[in-house]
């Protein structure tokens, strides 16, 4: 049974009860949730060593760090050890994106380290298996894409990215109105060359049924992947990547109607002043399922700190409704992120997340912020480094410029404000 | 004359003309601006080494660097070091806040090698001076408040915070209704227990006329300062702080119509969902006059992070219609900033105000993202270093990181989705 096939039938599960515990509700809000299909909790049944996590309306905002080998740098201790900075910096999952080395090996350690969910993108696994029997991606036959999303479920994936929405008739839709950056996604591109090679349509979204029924075997959330998400501002809410939207919007009613959870993944690349209006139409096309988003990045122009793009974006997102968003590291459009970027990447959006969670007015999201002002406004430092979101930077930073009087720091000495007031 | 007076009598300044090139709008807009009192020009008419800095509605969002020695820290050379890292990093201006070593020198220093508009504290001077004569702030006759300010303008200092808000009743509503952090301004709270202790009115509110007459004979501007912003999440837009922006609407008036040119500062700590509200009422309370925040932090969690919370709330504020962003930087709330955190600070600043002005539609705003976006499909990677807004950083990760292949990064290598479309 499937947490939403349970929460139809008015079962609360075990993961529906710890996650109520972890957000402070009720364990009938999850259920409601997941049985609305606006909430999910991701977890495997074959996935025994982590606890479920529920992502959705209501609940606070959640971060996925990505991680994963490469062509150019694979090597399975660093992948681990990128695992364990991400859960440490406070990430609620991870995506392993390995396409280098022995992907399925680094697969199955990160599943078997990690104590948070895990996702991954199947179709990658397809592209390295093609390259490993010397063929080109576009020469594979559509039993082998399912075959390794198959292979994933029975690894205990807690949730994985497929890209269904990448249709003739949305590629055409971009095709025609042009763009400046084409498909970004890496599975979109993949998905869309298959597709004008073998002039066929989308396997995945042919054989959405027969996906669903691997989904359910192992109540395996659908993450239905964004493969036109626009890879500029120029190209951002154009006809193609809202015609995929739509798609999804089906896609996750079917998902939903057969008991499958699904979530969708959002841009990308946004203007300011639109990241509102994507999340709107998502959850309005979409059902109210929950929404995944990249960045979103609010300028093409930072590479070196897409990081804090992403955290502009990420936080109006949050703001305004989105429930997930996954982070975007330093390195982004440069290089693949090292074990600091991971670091840097998850504070990052877990500022963007709780400063959405403020804005929505999420239960308690604000007693954080209350607790660390006493504590600064008491002039206690060592209280302020500890409820601080990165206790061990606060206290390299600080303990590199010792004030002469302990009681303030060296950027007003005694003309602390606080102090003044004392 | 001032530019203020120029503007009313038709005449379009050399700094007009300037001011119009860098925004590429014609002068006549930003003389008819300054007319009506949404655009400032700051420069100090003794202030020769720089050219005037336009700002207000219609322009560019500027950012603003905080500079300056403390008790703990002060050496001159290492603040220059900061004025040219800010500089060069993009700032638009500069404060120096110097309140330890040779204040005085520090500040003529960093005038004469300064390209860009210097802003200062004459309070933060003032606090100084009655240090080193063995008195306390509140034993000082407002006599030499008014020299302190004078000595400034003297100097060529463009523009001058002045806590002229800080009134009777801005701080007894502020008392009444309570805060969490109290008043955090250093300006505001030196004003707040001079009042107290001498039961007196402030000084710069009575005597407000005299500050024009200072202000006018150097053309320097009046930047009313926000002493009583919070310092808290729990504390924005509170009774205290919008009393004071009431008060500081009527001085800006007052300012104006002397022919005195004039912006607001503006908060400090914000949720969120307040930030455009803040930026409403400040244009309706002060005639349109251009809007100067610091930050805003959309959280007090995040000390290490501030350039981060800073960046979020300074995006949506800049997207909101604030003129001129001042920086936070990862060390806010711990130390004295080193020269590294100069540079992230305006960094991220720098993106705040782009992600705004591109949310705005500000002319040309978005050009540069697409030009980095057309470089970054034609897989042109000398030409993306170039256009990014920080050169020095993006080639520094890209070449600890060398792909095989040359054409791609590290992160896909050939499953890079643009490689795969070409």
């Amino acid at each position: 049974m499937t947490q939403l096939e349970a929460a139809r039938k008015g079962v609360v599960t075990e993961e529906m009860k710890n996650a109520a515990l972890s957000e402070g509700v009720d364990p009938d809000f999850i259920r409601k949730g997941i049985e609305d299909g606006t909430v999910i909790i991701t977890r495997n049944t074959l996935h025994r060593s982590i606890q479920g996590l529920a992502v959705g309306r209501g609940l606070r905002t959640k971060v996925n760090a990505n991680i994963g080998s490469s062509q150019d740098r694979a090597d399975i201790e660093e992948e681990l050890a990128k695992l364990r900075a991400a859960i440490e910096a406070g990430a609620d999952a991870v995506m392993d994106l390995s396409t280098g080395g022995d992907v399925s090996a680094i697969r199955k350690a990160v599943m078997a380290e990690s104590t948070v969910p895990i996702g991954t993108v199947p179709i990658y696994q397809a592209a390295y298996d093609a390259r490993r029997k010397g063929k080109s991606f576009v020469e594979l036959d559509p039993e082998e894409m399912f075959d390794s999303i198959e292979a994933h479920a029975e690894d205990g994936v807690d949730f994985v990215t497929v890209h269904c929405g990448v249709t003739r008739s949305s590629v055409e839709r971009v095709r025609k109105e042009g763009r400046i950056m084409g498909i970004v996604s890496r599975g979109g591109a993949l998905t869309a060359e298959w597709m004008k090679f073998n002039k066929r349509e989308n396997p995945l979204y042919e054989g959405y049924e027969r996906l669903l029924k691997i989904a359910i075997k192992y109540d395996m959330v659908l993450s239905l992947g964004d493969g036109l998400r626009p890879g500029c501002l120029a190209d951002a809410t154009d006809r193609g990547q809202v015609h995929e939207l739509i798609t999804l919007g089906e896609l996750a009613r079917k998902a939903f109607d057969e008991g499958v959870q699904v979530m969708i993944e959002g841009p990308g690349h946004v203007p300011l002043d639109q990241i509102e209006a994507n999340i709107i139409i998502q959850k309005r096309l979409c059902n109210g399922a929950p929404f995944y988003v990249l960045g979103p990045l609010v300028t093409d122009i930072a590479p070196g700190y897409d990081h804090i793009t992403s955290a502009i974006g990420g936080a109006i997102a949050a703001a305004a409704g989105a429930d997930f968003l996954c982070y975007v590291t330093p390195s982004e459009h440069l290089r693949l992120p090292t074990i600091d970027d991971v670091r840097e990447g998850v504070v990052a959006s877990r500022i963007a997340a709780h400063a959405g969670d403020i804005s929505k007015k999420a239960r308690g999201a604000m007693d954080a912020d209350t607790r660390l002002a006493r504590a600064r406004k008491a002039l206690d430092w060592e209280e302020q480094i500890r409820l601080s979101i990165d206790p061990k930077r606060s206290r390299a930073i600080r303990e590199t410029s010792p004030p002469e009087d302990e009681s303030v720091c060296t950027m007003c000495g005694s003309l602390c404000a606080i102090k003044i007031q004392k």
